[in-house]
C-alpha cells in the first residue's frame, strides 16, 4: 500500500494537476478462443494516442487471484490497503447517499424484499421496485420509533435503501438478517460479541416494526438488512496527499468511497454519459480542485449483463469524449479500471486491469502501442499493485519530495 | 528488503567473485519526445553484448514513485531496507570522510556560509569555497574548546564539512542551524527530545564560538549544520551475506555508506577515470576481495547538470573501460544504477533504473539485445526491488545454500 507516513512527509502543497479516470470493470476476458476482449474490440483511437505517448502497465487490486468488490477496489485505487481497511458495505452505501455516519453510529443497507403469508422471503429485491416507490416507503417507515435510538432512513437506488442507528452504547457488530438466499425467512439480527447485544435487540424490534407498517404493501413487504457497520475513520486525502480532490461519480456507492477518503462529491445527473461526466470535471478544475477522480459505471453493468458488444460500445463512448478531458491539460492523466468484469462472467473477476499513464512532463514513453490488456501486460510500468498508483501519479505530478539525502 | 536472517542461514563462505558496478542516476527520460535517454542514445557495443548474453530487468530503489537521495539509493542496492534505516545525512559525511563514529557520538553534516553584518545568511554556500580554504579554516576552528565534550572536525568538499561530538550524555536529536534559504539568520540548534538538551546547548555553543572565530574571513564567515546522527550500528556485509566486501568510490558520500555496511574502503584518487577505477577493481581480487562495489559518479553529476550529452560521454567511457572488469572473469557482473537522474530534471527521479545481470554459468539470458530503460523493462528478471538485488548476486555465484529440504 501507499505508505501514509512516506506521504505525508513527501507530499507538497503544490505541484501538477491530476485526473483519474477509473472505468469500472475496464478488463474482460475474449468470448471466443483466438478472440479479442471488449476493450481491445473496441474502436479507440484517443486511447490509443495515449497509449503510444504515455506509459502503460497491468495493476493488481489486491493480491493476485482475489476478486474485489467495488469498495476494495477503489480504496486501492486511491491508496488505502484494502486488506486493512475494511469498510462495511453500510458504510459505503450511508455516505453514498450523502448521510452522516459518526464513529459510534451504526448503518447497514437494506433491500426491499417481498415474504409470503408465512414470512418466507420469495424475493430478495421485491421486484426492483421503483426508485419512487421505494421513496414513498421509507417515508412511511419514519414513524418508526425506537426509545434512546435515533433511526435515520434514506432511499438509495431501486430497491436499496440505507438504515443510521444514532445513540449511546451502539456497537455495529451485528449479523445480517438477509439470508441470502429465497425460500426461508429474513434472519434474526445477533450480536457478534457481547457489547453488540442492545444494537442486535434495536436492530429486531426496527425490523418487527417495519413488517407492521409494510404488511399491506406488495411486493415490497418486508426488508432485509446487511453489512452493518460504523464510520472506518479513514485517513483523508488533504492529510495524507495534500490535494484537494473531488468525485464526479453517477452512482451512490463510488460517491460513498470518495467522501469515506475525503473528496468533495461533485453533484452529477443520473442520466450524465461519460462526456457529461467529462465536462464536470472541467468544471471542477474551473473551481480549483487538483485532482480529480472520474468514475465511468457502464463497462461494469454491461460486462455483468455479459453483454460483450454493450460494454465494447460503452469503451468507444468513453474514447469519442476523450478530447473533453485533454483540452484540460491535465498535468497527470491516468486511465485505468478498478477491477475486470469479464462479459463471459457475468460478474468481477481478479485478471490485472490494464492502466495508461499518460504525463507529458514526466513520462518515459514504452513501446506499447494501443490500449488493451495483453498490451499493457509488456508495458514501462511493469504489473504492481493499485495501492502504489497513487505515489506514482504524485510524483508524475511533480508533488513529491525527495526521500533522503 | 533482503531478509537478513534468511541470508545468515542460507550463505556460505565461498563461491564466485561479484563486481557491482554502480553508474550513479543512469536511468534517465528522452530531452525531446519520441527521443531516446541518455543510455540509450549512447555507443555502448560491450553493455550491449553483456545485455545481449545475460539478463535484464529494472529496479525500483525505494518503492513505486519515490525519488531517493543517494545514501538511500545504495543501502538498497545492498539489501538493506532504506524505509527502515533513514541514516542521518551527517553519519553518511562522516563515515565519508573516514572519521570514526561510535555509538553515542553525535555527528553532522556542516556547510561553511555567509552571512551580512546583521547575521542574516545571503549564501549558503558561501560561493562553494575550494577545498583548500575549507581545510585552513577548519584548522582554526580546532581551537575551539567545550568542557566535557571532545570536538573533531574534517573537511569534506568545497564548503562541506564534517563535526563529530564525543563524550558522555550526547543525544543526536537535535534539530538543524540551517535555515535552508537565504534571507534568515542561522536557527538555534534545539533539542527534539529531553535527553538531548545539553547536547544542543553544546552545539549552540560550538557555532557560537565558530562565529566569533570566522567573523574576520570572507565569504565563509559563518557556518550551518544539518543531519544530527549517529552511528546506526547496521549489520555488516561479513555477517549477513559472508563476504569479504570492497568499495572502489572517488566522492566520500558512497565510501561512507559503504562503511557503514562493512565494507572495506579502497584509496582512489579524486580524478580517477572509470579505466582507473576499474584498474583498482583487479586490484581488489590481487588483495582477495569477492565482492567489489564501483561507484562512477560522472551520470549523476551530468544529468544533474542538465548535460544530456555529457551523461552520454560518461556512459560512453564506461562502455569503453568495461573490458578491463571483464578480463578480471567475474562469476558475476552487475551493471546498473542507483537510483535515474535525467538530463531533463537537473535532478534525482522516481523512474525505475535498467539493470543486468551477467553470470554465464547461471544466468538465463533474456531476448533483449541492447542496455537500455526501454529494454530492460521487458527483460527477464522483470521490475523488481533493488533491496532483492544482493541475494540474486549470491544466489548466480553460487553462494546461497537451499531452502529446505
Amino acid at each position: 500500500m501507499a505508505n501514509f507516513d512516506l506521504m505525508r512527509r513527501l507530499t507538497r502543497p503544490e505541484g501538477g494537476r491530476i485526473i483519474l479516470l477509473v472505468m469500472d470493470g475496464l478488463g474482460g476476458l475474449p468470448i471466443e478462443p483466438g478472440g479479442q476482449t471488449a476493450l481491445e474490440a473496441a474502436e479507440t483511437p484517443n486511447l490509443d494516442k495515449l497509449a503510444v505517448e504515455g506509459t502503460t502497465g497491468l495493476t493488481i487490486p489486491i493480491a493476485r487471484g482475489i476478486t474485489p468488490g467495488s469498495g476494495p477496489a477503489h480504496l486501492a485505487l486511491f491508496g488505502y490497503d484494502p486488506l486493512r481497511y475494511d469498510i462495511g458495505r453500510g458504510i459505503l452505501s450511508a455516505f453514498g447517499v450523502g448521510l452522516h455516519v459518526d464513529v459510534g453510529d451504526v448503518a447497514a443497507r437494506g433491500n426491499f424484499c417481498t415474504v409470503d403469508e408465512n414470512g418466507i422471503v420469495t424475493d430478495r429485491r421485491a421486484g426492483r421496485i421503483p426508485t419512487e416507490l421505494n421513496a414513498r416507503l421509507i417515508e412511511k417507515m419514519r414513524s418508526i420509533e425506537i426509545p434512546g435510538v435515533e433511526i435515520v432512513l434514506a432511499t438509495e437506488k431501486e430497491h436499496r435503501f440505507v438504515l443510521v442507528l444514532r445513540g449511546d452504547g451502539l456497537d455495529y457488530s451485528v449479523s445480517d438478517t438477509d439470508p441470502q438466499v429465497t425460500g426461508k425467512p429474513p434472519l434474526e439480527a445477533r450480536a457478534l460479541k457481547p457489547e453488540a447485544e442492545r444494537t442486535a435487540e434495536i436492530v429486531n424490534e426496527f425490523v418487527s416494526k417495519v413488517r407492521q407498517v409494510l404488511k399491506d404493501e406488495h411486493p415490497a413487504n418486508m426488508v432485509l438488512l446487511r453489512g452493518f457497520a460504523t464510520d472506518p475513520n479513514l485517513p483523508k486525502f488533504d492529510d495524507i496527499y495534500k490535494l484537494k480532490a473531488a468525485c464526479v461519480a453517477v452512482y451512490p456507492m463510488y460517491k460513498g468511497v470518495s467522501r469515506l477518503v475525503g473528496m468533495d462529491v461533485l453533484e452529477t445527473d443520473a442520466h450524465d454519459t461519460p462526456a457529461d461526466e467529462f465536462r464536470r470535471v472541467a468544471k471542477a478544475f474551473e473551481d480549483g480542485y487538483d485532482f480529480v477522480f472520474c468514475h465511468v459505471k457502464g463497462t461494469d453493468s454491461r460486462g455483468e449483463d455479459g453483454d460483450f458488444e454493450a460494454k465494447r460500445r460503452v469503451i468507444e463512448d468513453v474514447d469519442k469524449a476523450l478530447p473533453i478531458l485533454l483540452e484540460l491539460k491535465p498535468d497527470v492523466l491516468i486511465v485505468t479500471g478498478d477491477h475486470s468484469t469479464p462479459a463471459s462472467y457475468k460478474s468481477h473477476s481478479w485478471h490485472p486491469v490494464p492502466l495508461i499513464l499518460w504525463a507529458p512532463a514526466t513520462h518515459l514513453p514504452d513501446r506499447v502501442e494501443r490500449f488493451g490488456e495483453r498490451a499493457c501486460a509488456n508495458g514501462g510500468l511493469g504489473h504492481f499493485q493499485a495501492t502504489d498508483l497513487m505515489p506514482l501519479a504524485l510524483a508524475h505530478a511533480d508533488r513529491l519530495d525527495k526521500y533522503g539525502a
